[in-house]
């Protein structure tokens, strides 16, 4: 298997797919977001770019059974349901509901994927799961290229969701052979040799310093908590559904 | 000091590096080059991102006293007078001479920084020596602000950059306080974890492994030799020149 990491949503513009699984990770918080969401009971999660696409898809919706959430500046858009803080998506909350959802970096890198046979998510919560789910797609296929795509903070490469691709790859080469491009040479020493304290390999993490600063620091803990979910959020047709749906 | 890594040239060209110091790395092998034909006597280096702009450049220059370098795909071009091996750049051939040079990578990285208040290069040979022009430079400003500028291989990171940029921020935290951003704390924790041996750490990386299978490992050899050259080239007008000149 040949693992490529891409750094940035925008650097994932600029990239074909074709013939590749791509995974995406946005760990703080969006990927840790749909992953719990569909966990939770959401029907489906629709990732869009702009404030403006999520109005304009919810007005053509069914407006009891649609929700609203997503981020700008890490802080909850005004007259939306939710913020893009995992504890939020609750089953009380999203069982049997379509969550429209746009945040900064996250619902950007799913969208900039272009061209791939499979789009996934992961995030520390479902790694596990998505490394079963990735080796049993590619036991079907002659090609065997994943390329993990980093959503990253605002244009640059953001360490927790380098160091979760780290666990990815790290999790990939317990299971199978594996070919690592040089950033992932890179992130997967560094979950290699943190791998037993997370938040203190991410302390000098500039996205988190900030998150913590808003108070979110339970979203962060919770975001950290590693191979406790199931739920494989794939994309398809512009939404996000389980993978056994 | 705020120092932040920018992982290519592609990436380079969506900042604005004003009120920034930017260092330029190219290990293998465009910096690595201007460092050592500016240290062999060469009067100026003139890096440019096409063949044509070399072409034209030349036709404008005094013929005796200019060369042309380069490479396309690691080989050299047709009809110019050196690719780009450090090697070639010897005191004869380079001495109160001109070199016009275009590269895949570092040349295009160069001329992608747009309003730093200094570009400077590196490379594993000199810097130490850049390290002091830095904080000679950050003395007398009141920004304390560093860009490192890895030039990466057809738009995607190289692992022989970050090293190199490892080894910088290294050297920078002996003698200053210095904040990293992301990708700053992973390629100082893999260089820390790795400067014992830089070869070995670079086994994996897919640009040194192509120089490699062309026949350019003393090239390799040599761009690892580390703060064995005092030369640090600026850039300023379009061209490359010491420091002190």
């Amino acid at each position: 298997m040949n693992i490529s990491v891409i750094s940035t949503a925008q650097q994932a513009q600029d990239i074909d797919f074709g013939g590749k699984i791509a995974v995406v990770i946005d760990v703080l918080r969006a990927t840790s977001v749909i992953t719990t969401a569909l966990s939770n009971g959401a029907r489906e999660v629709v990732p869009v770019k702009t404030i403006e696409e999520a109005q304009s898809l919810y007005a053509q919706l069914e407006p009891t059974m649609t929700l609203r959430g997503g981020e700008r500046h890490a802080l909850k858009i005004e007259g939306f349901d939710f913020g893009n803080s995992p504890l939020e998506y609750t089953k009380e909350r999203v069982g049997g509901k379509t969550v429209i959802l746009t945040t900064t970096n996250g619902t950007n890198a799913i969208n900039n994927v272009k061209g791939a046979d499979d789009v996934i998510l992961v995030c520390f919560r479902n790694a596990e799961a998505v490394v079963d789910y990735v080796l049993e797609r590619l036991s079907h296929r002659d090609s065997h290229d994943v390329a993990i795509v980093c959503a990253g903070t605002e244009g640059r490469f953001s360490l927790d969701d380098g160091l979760c691709a780290g666990l990815l790859i790290d999790l990939l080469q317990q299971k199978a052979e594996v070919e690592l491009d040089d950033l992932g040479i890179l992130v997967h020493h560094y979950y290699h040799e943190n791998k037993a304290n997370l938040l203190a390999a991410l302390s000098g993490c500039f996205h988190l310093k900030r998150l913590i600063s808003l108070g979110f620091e339970s979203d962060v803990r919770f975001c950290l908590e590693t191979n406790c979910a199931s739920a494989v959020p794939v994309f398809a047709d512009g939404r996000l559904v389980l993978e056994n749906k």
